[in-house]
């Protein structure tokens, strides 16, 4: 694949935030010219598929500003620095819902947004779910959902889920279990 | 859904570049309190599953820079400023496979990072495909490659593809399809 490969020239920080840095790479393309790349550093994520016993997958309403609108999303959250993603995983489904897994199984994952995100989102199927203490966020407003996985599968074949890792990450387990 | 609300007190341009505008706003959130956001304005983008009549989908390799490494995706690209995303379909198959479509069906969309980009994908099944010119973009270098459907689905369920939007709408047109 070398005859498509880009190589960095320089990197220059223009922001360094909270979750995302920004940093502007001047490239070498691969017939010898020159390009600029905008690339948001992100630190990567986890977005867990929680499956009760009853069937029921365990969601989240949340209000997302850059949507400007509320979206139905699976757990999800940001790597802490070299956090191991399956424990990340677990500190997630207690701080967003509220439950522990009994089993975590690895079902590939996604990068968001390649062309111009560093991040890369773990998904997982959490099942064996047991209930334990809500362990909430500060910063962070959920409602959380319990609906038929069938029914959240129904909301992503009619466009009303709309968040790209809950699509992918449910249809993913889907497949799994040939629904 | 207003008691998840968050409302934007004020908003700041930290980075105005080519593809990606950075906002740092301030939002009140729904317990009153204040707190910042991160905001990747992006001008949203379509991607297509080109299926051929014989069930192969066309796709395009590409190295993307901040994955490090060559992706494996179904073609797509940004929104021009006030573009219809149809159209921007049909020019962007042009531009990355060299094929026009006979038909356009909408498939829904995905936010890619609605935690901090306002990107949105519209997704498009793309048939009756006749080939046509490649008027290539000078700034992209991609290889086209052509493989069946099922072949796809299975890189997307051994986690060989790793797009998200790729994973998404491959996975939408097997539902349609009942693969």
């Amino acid at each position: 694949m070398d005859h498509l490969k880009e190589t960095v020239l320089s990197s220059e920080a223009v922001y360094e935030g909270k979750l995302v840095k920004l940093y502007v790479d001047q490239v070498r393309l691969p017939d010898g010219k020159t390009s600029m790349r905008e690339v948001v550093r992100h630190p990567g994520a986890v977005a867990m598929v929680p499956l009760l016993d009853n069937g029921d997958v365990v969601m989240v309403r949340q209000f997302r500003l850059p949507a400007g609108r509320v979206l139905l999303e699976i757990p999800a959250g940001g790597l802490d620095p070299d956090e191991d993603p399956a424990a990340a995983a677990v500190r997630e489904l207690q701080e967003e819902i509220g439950y522990r897994p009994g089993t975590l199984t690895a079902i590939g994952g996604e990068y968001t947004a390649p062309g111009y995100t560093t991040e890369f989102i773990h998904f997982y199927l959490a099942t064996g779910l047991e209930p334990s203490n809500l362990d909430e966020d500060a910063d962070e407003f959920l409602e959380v959902v319990r609906l038929p996985l069938d029914e959240a599968l129904r909301q992503i074949d009619t466009g009303v889920i709309q968040d790209g890792k809950t699509i992918a990450a449910l249809l993913l387990v889907a497949r799994r279990l040939g629904r």
